[in-house]
């Protein structure tokens, strides 16, 4: 597996994004109808634009996405949808398509009608001028950010075990408000490729890799109304059939997506990555490492560069997961830097304790890994995360003024 | 129902509370022994004096308690369990009377030893001062502060229906790691009364005054491995049976500590009052509140004034309650001011709207209702909660250094 710069823009996929003051769009066309897979939130208030991409979805003809930041059109009531039919509408226009050949997914403010002039402005614009470039796959990613702080495009190429070369390519958009619970899928993440997916396997495709990626991403424990997950497979790579292979490039795509939604939650200093390991359950396994990426005393001990690795236990104590205090095992890592905080129930890293000192220099990392091993199983799960700082609590004290 | 000054001293019962540095140590005592209800954190890490009080709860002859902040002697293995048991056998022997006649508690930082010295030396000097007064009472209550801004004590006299008259009191500290989920109770509350209540009764009566108000408060979501509630009734009053007024005194004064815990939850500058109204279950209505009220953009769009209600929703969204969106309303309050963001899916509060300058206003309060009506049953739940702000992330940044 190679790591390309084409971001969304495999072959035979052009993109676009125009960002004019708070409103941005983006569209990804693929230039042959693509087997698709949706995901949505699970939130019981499902923006309009997911509700209009899950009945387009069902029509099965997919060719692109139309996307826009700066309003969420959610909680919008009717004339929500229709806002959200009118982005298809204007793109199938402009591109000679249908409107149901489109997705449409909005990020932003929830509860205010979008300002439609603005939205169609840029879809025209956009629309216009689509291309297959490096360079259009990061104007697609920058028009569809909101209090992120860069953009997010990770790109492959993998062989299949048949032989043919393909191409996968995604864009994300994270900051806020994320704590995906994709029953069908989360957030917004648009994944292309230039693969056949059989349509009978493409759905479980991108569960499975939405479920080690989105859905293991925490910023701040709230889950949106507005996350979606596709992926658009146009078949121009002329494989016949699929392999572990493709799954893994895909995998790679979404996690690499994923870490840098959570580098980039509001405020975030530091990316997290915490694995509990040797839970008797898998569910207990993302259960506490869930508990711990969400805790707000841990995240912000981990903005002070604080070891106070009791409430790492706390947080595992009220998780939910069983597993005994006396077994558990907690390391730090960093680079080349590990530390053992607790070993097997015994605390090594108490006060003046060398450990304690490691840990503490491993905390001033803008990446580190939190290892927890319960021994108590065989079943693991890692989450990602960031701590919690005053900049999220100055982004987050005046989103919508 | 009067409300009084003597706080935990009710008659026949003496307390005192000694600071010194970072470490506090309260004694509360009963001249007879009381019938009492232990109610304990559900974290599956329990801190040691909380074992230590479960296996004196069982004895049954229960004088008093002995509590220390500065070190909340948790995951601290055998010899937290000496530390907490030597705590009992020192003030049993200032005090002459058994080590199991005492509840142990601690607060403080979580995973180290707790300096025995310095707790047995406050022992010392608080159990050679008792005395029954407000002065006392609110001694004890400074000493078991942590990071808290002020004492919280609350004490009432009522009147039974046979005509005896009764003495509630209580005392708690909270601040941060605030989320009770109390199987059998959570954080640290200790509540006493003159009144005789019959053990039979008296674990129910302190689970249902538990139940909606120290269970129903979240600071932070993080709960924690120390919480403890307990209720001593010395039976000094004389009285033979209870009825509801003694239910009802003893609701008010916990929902008035938890109050206090909320409003002085760390770094808060906002009390929020959550009620969720006409839910299909009890259960859907706690899910929803608590959703509310520990949702990280909630608590800071209120720290900013921020009437950006779509959190609200989103959160309910997620909560895993069952509702329709478009039956639901959301409301406002404080003081004499109300405002209707949003009337049974009708949002009122849009950008102009004389409803969201109204909510604009109401958020400039120190203590907000937020009312949402899911017209979707009869059964409903409160939950305080507070705002998060800049200094909840400076106190937790740099906690434990």
């Amino acid at each position: 597996m190679i790591i390309t710069k084409k971001g969304i823009c495999c072959q035979g996929f052009k993109a676009n994004g125009i960002k004019k003051g708070k409103y941005g769009v983006a569209i990804i066309l693929s230039e042959a109808a693509a087997n698709c897979a949706l995901m949505i939130t699970s939130n019981r208030i499902k923006a309009a634009p997911l509700l209009v991409s899950q009945e387009h979805f069902s029509r099965r003809e997919i060719f692109g996405i139309v996307a826009n930041s700066g309003n969420a059109n959610a909680y919008t009531g009717r004339k929500g949808i229709e806002d959200a039919k009118k982005m298809c509408k204007l793109a199938a226009k402009e591109l000679d398509l249908k409107p149901e050949n489109f997705f449409v997914a909005s990020t932003g403010v929830i509860g205010r009608r979008m300002d439609v002039t603005a939205v169609e402005e840029g879809i025209k614009k956009a629309a216009k001028n689509l291309k297959s470039s490096s360079e259009a796959s990061l104007k697609a990613a920058k028009a569809i950010l909101t209090t992120d702080r860069f953009p997010k495009l990770v790109s492959v190429r993998a062989r299949l075990k048949s032989g043919e070369e393909i191409e996968i390519g995604g864009i994300a958009k994270g900051a806020g408000m994320i704590a995906p619970q994709l029953k069908h899928a989360t957030l917004m993440c648009f994944l292309t490729t230039n693969a056949y997916v059989p349509k009978d396997k493409i759905k479980d495709i991108l569960e499975s890799a939405v479920e080690q990626s989105f859905n293991a991403t925490i910023v701040d424990g709230d889950t949106s109304t507005n996350d979606i997950a596709a992926l658009l497979a146009n078949g121009l790579a002329g494989n016949e059939d699929l392999d572990e292979n493709f799954q893994g490039a895909l995998n790679y795509v979404a996690r690499e997506l994923a870490k840098m939604i959570a580098k980039d939650g509001e405020g975030a200093t530091k990316l997290l990555e915490i694995t509990v390991q040797n839970a008797r359950s898998r569910k207990d396994a993302v259960k506490a490492a869930r508990a711990i990426a969400r805790s707000n005393l841990v995240k912000t001990a981990f903005f002070g560069c604080d070891p106070n690795w009791g409430r790492i236990i706390a947080a595992l104590g009220y998780s939910g997961a069983k597993f005994n205090p006396e077994k558990l095992s907690l390391f730090f890592e960093a680079g080349n830097n590990k530390a053992c905080l607790i070993d097997r129930g015994k605390v090594l890293a108490y006060q003046g304790a060398k450990e304690l000192k490691a840990a503490e220099k491993i905390l001033k990392a803008r990446e580190i890994k939190v290892i927890v091993d319960l021994h108590s199983g065989r079943e693991s799960a890692t989450v990602f995360g960031c701590d919690l700082t005053h900049d999220y609590v100055k982004i987050n004290a005046t989103y919508t003024s």
